[in-house]
């Protein structure tokens, strides 16, 4: 079963040949052999090409109905007869190219929806589209072929660059942002981060937020995700980071490139990410620390101080990796052992 | 004190015996006697109907002003003289009904705002309303009796089912939802999935997400909450199952009926949840993984590997929930005994 | 480098003297002198204001380059040649006056914008500006001096004291706000909160949620935050309270003057802060348990009982902090010394 053509609608057929080029693999059987989409190796049917990777999946290779499959050499021998095996180094990142045949990124249609509203001095590219009741604010800049989706919300002198798309919803405000940005539905980019001074008489006293956000090209925030902007100085996503939904970056925090941030973590203000950090979900980095390149944070994380390049921590307090998971099953054996000894666990 | 009029208007005056009957209670009094509306125990007054429901509360009973309350037989003997006992065996749920006859579930008043825009070729169900700033896109099709709220979005090609509520501000794409799905505000629906495959070179390149959202009937989802669509296939939340304010659903996650996912809970992409499972709030589940039915994983755990049906965990990491609650009691007899011992707690 | 000019023009010129009577500083150097703005430390330049607190960054403050200075007494000898010491005993608190100097607070201007739609028996006060696409329901009532952000929501029969600023896509529902309360970009208020019954059958009935929301004056909701209104009587934050991003607020919670919620935090149903009561990022309160006055939750802690006024805890279950970090550090210990031994750590 291919996608929904509701939503979907495939681009085929496209040949064999063509599918294997996209692929980098190699070619076997009927180069003309036409398909129809691509599908996930257990729903695909003879017209689809799936793809397989990783030791989990090695059943559902076996057992696929699939027309074509792109393999690692080392489980071409578990292709089922029938389907054709597309050989290559890297099967999902071969699929990603074979899918973007059948299903291009959307291009924008150009034209402003009877129901926008664009401010007189704003600035729209060449070729961009702008859905209903989206708003461009003053002096706001869109950059050529972009696509702001319905209730799309640009605030006043903000750029957003060529080939970026925001999604339904989203809304930013005070942020310069590159080429090729992605906003998904509902993202929040420039609130104003959460800085005050409580005075002697437990008031609290905002101070003024007046940076802004910087996104690089190529930046993607998640749905419902919010990015502060700099409280004095700005808040920056370098080139490439990608966040997922739900995510909280407080005020001038910084990224590296190409940081990846999984859903409903929160990244509390000035901390700095170095290049290609990962912080799986729902972890919290505290302000003002400073995590080297290319680090892992484990899931549900309280990382309170620096981590250093290459390092990859887990637990709340976080500590490296090896040690948290040794502490943890100590724990438990400790228990398994002695949990009934109401006078605790020593002689 | 009833509910505020601007808000809730209540439709009484109602009988005591149309009360005692919607609740299913031995009716005590005089049937002909009239209630004004529903109130909370602690701030009923004489012509309010309260409920009692649980051990925690009864000095709250003892004291009501309430004319009528709705309690279990166990705790008939604590309602005061003069406020009438309806007896029945779940007050909480017969509340519901109470409730329910005063302040019936909002009826739609048919017609499209004058604001709004529907697509020439979306498809509208009689007797249904859209509010202000509303977005039908091209090919949609909204049932019959729905409400969408204002700056509600039914992104192109989408199916809404009879009776379905959509609040103001929440938005769907890639969805196909049931007969009285609730959406509320800022919900979420069929955001692209957080999928990517990383280069070498530490580009991320998405993987097309061509999957959907199925929505069964009775679906609700929360605040703010994110639901992704499928990278290929669909992810789907199962019939009367219900998700409270900022939960994030991931790609092609699947829940069976009747599930509860409290807030700000995480569900990773491709986990399974059987039916009737509970997530209490905070709670992480990677992905991949698989609950079994009427399972209930603790407030704040990280489950990392499948749990059978029925099972009860707690913790990050997650485990059996009798253990880690000895664990942690264990672990802090320990420290309370030698906690100044900086040699440690071994002899 | 002063603040971007696109966002946040200053209104300066502004005398030395002007800036010193602001902070309360004591003046040295030349009162005529004229500065253009104010500016973080490291990237102040000779004609900017900037401020330093805390041992921390003592090194900035030797290196800085900006033209005045505000600092404690205790920090006054490191200022670097050149550079104007402004001495106060407070300089954070000191410069938000300085800084609201040169950016005051948002000015209405006033108007509702050609797109925005408001109900012909809604009340608009003096002075308020409505953007575009701003939806002001039937019965509604907004006080002077009011902003409202493109495609801000304010439902039917909600009342907005004056002075307040609904950013953009912030929505409210069934709420009565006081003066100066702040929402930012894509709060929600007034959702209805998640309550129901559970048949023996599995299906989940819903409870009617007949509450309101009240927002004290000067109450700050942060971005996709949600505030579920009462079930029956009222959610209520109290005067001054400020709620970061993503919080999330359920039924019938409380909470006292001035309590500080930061991100990603949640609090379920019912339960009560008294005043100033701090909560770190991610922290979650069970429900129907009260935190005494001026009590701190710890990040990510976990909250499952009364906290008593003016206590720290921390940690998941939620311990006084003292005893939890002490635990960990033991955890520790116990695991350095003894990890490579499967057999246990007790002889």
């Amino acid at each position: 079963m291919g996608a929904d053509p509701r939503f979907f609608p495939a681009r085929g057929p496209i040949s064999l040949a063509a599918i294997a080029t996209a692929a980098g693999a190699r070619l076997t059987g009927d180069g003309a052999r036409e398909f129809l989409d691509v599908a996930p190796l257990a729903l695909a049917g003879p017209g689809e090409v799936a793809f397989h990777e990783g030791r989990r999946n090695t059943a559902a290779l076996r057992q696929t109905r699939a027309g074509a499959v792109l393999v690692a050499p080392s489980a071409e021998a578990e292709v089922p007869d029938g389907c054709v095996a597309l050989v290559c180094d890297a099967p999902q990142l071969a699929y990603t190219r074979v899918a973007a045949l059948f299903h291009p990124r959307p291009v924008p249609v150009p034209g402003i929806h009877p129901t926008a509203w664009v401010a007189p001095d704003a600035r729209i590219g060449e070729g961009t589209q702008i859905g209903a009741f989206a708003f461009v604010g003053p002096a706001a800049e869109v950059g050529a072929g972009c696509i702001l989706g319905a209730h799309a919300s640009i605030g006043a002198g903000c750029v957003l660059g060529a080939g970026s798309i925001v999604h339904a919803h989203a809304s930013m405000a005070h942020c310069i942002a590159g080429a090729r940005v992605v906003l998904h539905q509902g993202a929040r980019i420039g609130n104003e981060g959460f800085g005050f001074v409580t005075t002697p008489m437990g008031e609290h006293v905002t101070v003024p937020q007046i940076g802004r956000v910087i996104l690089g090209d190529g930046v993607e925030v998640g749905a419902n995700s919010c990015v502060d902007r700099g409280a004095g100085g700005d808040t920056v996503l370098g080139p490439g980071t990608r966040l997922d939904n739900l995510v909280q970056i407080g005020h001038n925090v910084k990224t590296g490139r190409g940081c990846v941030i999984v859903a409903q973590v929160g990244i509390a203000g000035s901390t700095e990410l170095e290049d290609y950090v990962v912080v799986a979900a729902q972890a919290g980095l505290t302000g003002h620390i400073r995590v080297g390149a290319k680090s892992r944070i484990g899931a549900q994380s309280g990382v309170m101080n620096d981590v250093p390049p290459g390092t990859d921590v887990v637990g709340s307090p976080a500590w490296p990796a090896r040690e948290t998971l040794k502490a943890f099953a100590w724990l438990r054996r400790q228990v398994a052992a002695k949990g009934n000894d109401r006078t605790g666990g020593t002689p």
